[in-house]
């Protein structure tokens, strides 16, 4: 299977990699680094990168960015940031990158716990995972050539304890298998319009 | 109590002021008419709204606006929208309006099912909605004075079957009662942070 992980080379991206890649060819795609660039704010960007890269089985998104801060100190202009990057970005590559699939491919893209458990100073952050959720069940309905598409919504991911458990106090850490495993469900399962859940 | 709401000549809004108005002072925003206008797409006319309106008890949001059309239809551009108006139109509501608010005060904003039961031509509509609920929870955690903020989300409301029936196959419309319940629970209640979620 060739399968394209957008944000390959990030904290969770790198760890789908190197599990698709001991069976499939996967080609890694970041802003700075990879097979080819990508920068998913930008539609065009995105449409290049999928011309580079011609048909394939199966996308990952684990790239998308969203400016966390107070309710009192987010601008206007900060939640912008969100609903470019992580929440256009993403849009934007099942819009176009549905175009770039062979028929039965997936689609899987990146949220997180805030949609449905949100901490304090994320509201943009939630909000652009909420959103995301409710995208997926919809775009699920209208998909051409029995395209999949998925989203994974994992808690605080072991690898990034370190810069997040500040924010999640008591919140349990989530083995980075286990964030793969969400990964592999929507590439090789059946599901459509999944929010696959890993919250433990 | 003072209340002002927002889209209050609106299918939903002037039913909510209908009711509201027996027992309280209530004031309508609208785009075009009402005792003060707002274009909710614009944050610069809802901090004037507020100026004009000065301290209340209570806003209500039942305005904002997303485009409808197929997947494949859909450009960037119509997603924004969506989110200018109904996502960041509320949105913007509550960073201004919270200034404006009372102490023990409440916030309503409104959304729809599309959020958790999306159909066909929705993805950007579902988006917005999905993108409100997951923000309420989040913004519930840092709002000051003791002020409330909750979210109305209906199904199929009675008044606006004509309209919108042929979208929604097999779904009973809420009798317009029960959808300006959803409001009074939001106003009158203790709730903070819910989704109110009107859909049977």
């Amino acid at each position: 299977m060739k399968i394209l992980v957008i944000g390959g080379n990030g904290t969770i991206g790198k760890r789908v990699v190197d599990h698709f890649k001991t069976d499939h060819d996967v080609l890694i795609a970041g802003r700075s680094s990879g097979d080819v660039k990508v920068d998913i704010t930008d539609s065009k960007s995105i449409q290049s990168m999928f011309e580079t890269v011609e048909a394939v089985d199966a996308f990952i998104c684990a790239a998308g960015e969203a400016k966390w801060d107070s309710f009192d100190n987010l601008s206007e202009e900060d939640y912008f940031i969100g609903l470019r990057s992580k929440l256009m970005g993403q849009v934007n590559l099942v819009r176009i990158g549905k175009n770039y699939l062979n028929p039965n491919g997936s689609i899987t893209l990146t949220t997180g716990i805030l949609a449905d458990d949100p901490v304090k100073l994320t509201t943009s952050a939630a909000m652009v995972n909420g959103g995301l959720h409710s995208f997926v069940k919809a775009v699920a309905l209208e998909l051409p050539k029995s395209i999949r598409v998925n989203v994974v919504s994992c808690g605080l991911v072991e690898d990034a304890v370190d810069k997040y458990q500040d924010y999640f106090p008591g919140y349990n850490a989530i083995p980075m298998n286990q964030v793969v495993n969400g990964y592999v469900r929507s590439v090789l399962g059946s599901g459509n319009g999944e929010i696959i859940r890993i919250y433990k």
